[in-house]
């Protein structure tokens, strides 16, 4: 394979690297990638001539975000050994496709999983003591108006319950732990080593604590398992927040819950169909709204720029390569 | 003086409580407290006509949340013994003339620690990672239009300074922990069987973080504290959250400071004039305003009420009182 980009390339020319991206999807740390690999990128301005050849050269696609991958995207790059994911979730993957035609795969590992967890304590104290609300409230200059305030709800003490204790599940464990929390989870399988409480199904874990947490992946599995029935288990006073996939939630029985008062409250950084947030939670007060962004600070893009890298400097040196998925 | 009280009053005759309070404060347990004491209200509708006289007998006065009690109000009641005070900070007795007349003090305690800690920890998530900014953002129906967003601040790993490592203090620096953040203090003196870096000086502290938390009393040593020098130590990239009491920062300074970007943003639960809040404050993107309400939950509501009647039995049954003030 490394044959053929070599009918296009000298023997000294820098790795082939295939960027696979929706137009709007860059990398602040593309300029560095272009010192040390040839980047052919779809969607070049102006269109870079030899993209249709070299493309199918190419032995590593580097895939932006939440950008698919699919059966055809392999066919069109019969080259590619290695999809090298930047987001934490890699739901966007056709893993079956790559694990037939044995393409290993990575994906950005742990790199996001402290700003995650941070924001999901974020969210999750934002919706128990209303603090968006509060602001929202100062700044429309209703505070020397109304003397009343909604109160708001305890943190410290709550029973909270995490639904996939991965990288990020357990951090946010270890975060609220410090707030005297008492913390449940729900996962494929108990975790041996962990002192938390486990429940082998989700209905029972929401019965069971004050605050939901989401931050498992998106799979066949996992689509829609926060649905009716759990969020019900969950009770008019639960709070839902999710840092995981929009899908993981089904979003159409949440907005009716929650405008009916029936659950407490969601502290919600994903959506089924982002960009669009549904209109009525738009106006709720015990709801707290945000674009998809536990994953964004500066610190967060250097660890996964480091990882990009040191993973393109394995893979062109047979190394072994971090945050790998299993396929089997 | 119990005798003043006998006066007007038969030996079986519930004890005198006297309430001290602006119009506009109440407690929702005063029914309950009705139904042990006579309580004896300046603002009963319609006035109570034995006020006058009985108040005068009175060994106890409840005073409501921020309520000033002054060396005047001594002198109207001059049978009051023991004031008993709802808030964590009691900024606003006269504590020199509680002592100079022998009346001992008690404060709210520790009943709102862990809420206080809980919004403070949430108020400075807040900032960083720009969730009230981000929950305006998708509400204003921005998210579709814009594609970029401003980037937020990573938690995990800050530098945390606290100044007053009280009961809310010390529950702060317990939970910054669980997020990896490395924490230092300011307080009068350094505390013993702490491992938290001291600073014997605000700026000092200020100089070395990235998180300044205000939560100490006010008073006349820590009245603006937090100076424009100690602002400017903490630098461009710092930031300030308060849940002590306005009065502990130069608030000219601090909009002003923020205005101009020369700190990094600002979580603010208390103001120097409540309910007013600077006018720049209520346009900043980079600001977290809230309406002193970092105690207000029902949780916290239920400490208080059960410290309330259990100091109100121990004062008329001479046994030690919680929550006392030392006033030497």
């Amino acid at each position: 394979m490394a044959g053929a980009a070599n009918q296009h390339q000298t023997p000294e020319s820098p790795p082939l690297l295939l960027l696979h991206r929706f137009p709007s999807f860059n990398l602040y740390f593309l300029p560095f990638l272009q010192t040390k690999y040839t980047v052919l990128d779809p969607f070049a301005d102006p269109p870079d001539p030899s993209f249709p050849t070299l493309s199918k050269s190419a032995r590593v696609m580097l895939c932006f975000g939440p950008t698919p991958v699919t059966s055809e995207d392999l066919d069109r790059y019969p080259s590619v050994e290695y999809v090298l994911g930047t987001s934490a979730g890699i739901n966007n993957f056709d893993l079956a496709a790559c694990r037939r035609r044995g393409i290993r795969v990575t994906s950005a590992g742990d790199a996001y999983s402290d700003d995650v967890a941070d924001y999901a304590v974020g969210l999750t104290i934002d919706v128990l003591r209303r603090v968006s609300a509060a602001d929202r409230f100062v700044r429309a200059g209703s505070w020397p108006v109304q003397n009343e305030y909604t109160l708001g709800s305890k943190v410290s003490g709550k029973r909270v319950g995490i639904v996939g204790l991965g990288s990020i599940g357990s951090r946010v464990a270890k975060r609220f732990e410090a707030f005297g929390c008492s913390i449940a989870y729900n996962s494929r399988k108990q975790k041996p080593h962990v002192t938390y409480t486990y429940h082998a199904n989700v209905k029972d874990l929401a019965s069971d604590v004050d605050v939901l947490i989401v931050c498992c992946a998106l799979t066949n599995e996992t689509h829609r398992i926060i649905n009716k029935d759990v969020m019900t288990a969950l009770g008019k006073m639960g709070v839902i927040v999710n840092v995981g996939r929009g899908a993981l939630i089904d979003e159409k029985e949440l907005v009716e819950l929650l405008v009916r008062g029936e659950i407490g409250g969601a502290g919600l950084d994903v959506f089924e169909n982002e960009p669009h947030v549904p209109e009525p939670l738009l106006t709720l007060d015990n709801v707290v709204l945000s674009p998809h962004k536990a994953v964004l600070t500066p610190d967060s893009f250097a660890a996964l720029e480091e990882l990009v890298r040191s993973n393109l400097e394995a893979f062109f040196s047979n190394q072994p390569l971090r945050a790998e998925v299993e396929l089997n």
